[in-house]
């Protein structure tokens, strides 16, 4: 019989006890290979979780972002073998705004079982604290980088999100500040943001205010943008 | 100093040990004022959570489904008094595809504090578990019920997703079989559809497929797909 494929979310920041439920802590002790998006960090989660394996006697595996077919199909060679396996990234669920997917795909044609596991999800957690519509919903990842393109996708996710579709996406810490200012240039006063970092941990910032209402605490909020991944939702009034 | 509003997640078939942190827990056990979906689930929640207080003496708000700002703002006059509350919905994360958002909302405009706790969403572990794009997916709801709608709701997705954008959706356990077909009618047979029902229960049953390797397997899948709520996911070919 072949293995299982976990998808094991790991913390994003808080600790393990607000992170992982104890069924998913307990699996994740048993497992001896791990596709992890980043090793090292897998091995600090590992550590965390106080694996009963020592460590060198476990097999960690980077996966990077776009791995070849050849070298999925020998990294799922132990599910094949009946042994189990679990897809680790860097920070939060696998697979979801992070690496994973084809090996999930690959699984899947296969016709091996694979079981996701409940952790913690950054999207989740801002969606739920933003206030906006949660019954539709889009994640778009991260903005262009450039200023003019960055520009056009805010005001493209502002138009979007008039049909009542809340628009999500991420930014990495040394760029929060740039985004969250692109988005007060360029969307209307009365756009609702909402802005989520440091989700799970105690000194965790998330506020939901108009466009026009940040513009009149941007420099504050500044101070909780450093240093810290963070999730913006955006949802403009009606069209 | 004001209490704290807790978004709260509940089960959503499996054990409470699969489903929910211990510092989750042990925040939900302190609790003594709720909103949610459905007064009977939530009772059963928190019987299930050996919460310390007598049921009789935990105050349990149902909100509804539109709840009007005056009620609202009387539901969380606690937080003002400085208790702390959460909402709860009937299964899985409050404010996603449930209600609550418009109580985060009213909370985030008197500058009180919202925390998200970690727990089961089901569209999170079907998208991490379905192998499609996590990098960028919308998740769009119920579709319409009616026959025509449905059909032209499910080549709207399927024109949609060609953008590399996969499409998420639910649908309560009677209709899943006729949803399902609509999906195996209507897309391209080298469309990716993932299906995903009983999550975080030890019979769930996720595969993903091409429409066309679907259509093989009609009658046997929806052996599966009867009493249970499902996510779909959709992912066309590149177009």
């Amino acid at each position: 019989m072949s293995g299982i494929l976990y998808l094991l979310p790991s913390p994003i920041g808080g600790p393990l006890d607000a992170a992982l439920p104890p069924d998913v802590i307990a699996i994740a002790r048993r497992i001896q290979h791990f596709l992890v998006e980043n090793a090292k960090s897998a091995r600090a989660f590992l550590k965390l979780l106080e694996h009963s394996t020592p460590m060198l006697e476990l097999s960690i595996v980077e996966i990077g972002h776009a791995p070849r077919d050849e070298q999925i199909a020998g990294w799922l060679a132990p599910l094949q073998r009946g042994a189990d396996m679990a897809i680790v990234s860097e920070a939060g669920c696998p697979a979801i705004a992070d690496p994973g997917a084809t090996l999930v795909a690959a699984a899947h044609r296969n016709g091996w079982r694979v079981v996701p596991l409940v952790g913690p999800s950054a999207i989740v957690l801002a969606l739920m604290a933003g206030g906006l519509n949660g019954q539709r919903f889009r994640f778009v990842g991260y903005l262009p980088i450039a200023t003019d393109e960055r520009a056009t996708a805010v005001r493209a996710l502002e138009r979007e999100s008039r049909t009542g579709e809340t628009q999500v996406f991420i930014e990495t810490p040394y760029r929060n500040i740039t985004l969250f200012d692109t988005l007060l240039t360029h969307c209307s006063e009365t756009t609702r943001l909402a802005v989520a970092t440091g989700l799970t941990s105690d000194d965790a910032f998330i506020a939901q205010h108009t466009v026009g209402e940040w513009r009149d605490r941007r420099t504050d909020t500044h101070g909780h943008l450093t240093k810290r991944p963070a999730v913006f939702s955006l949802l403009a009034m009606r069209g």
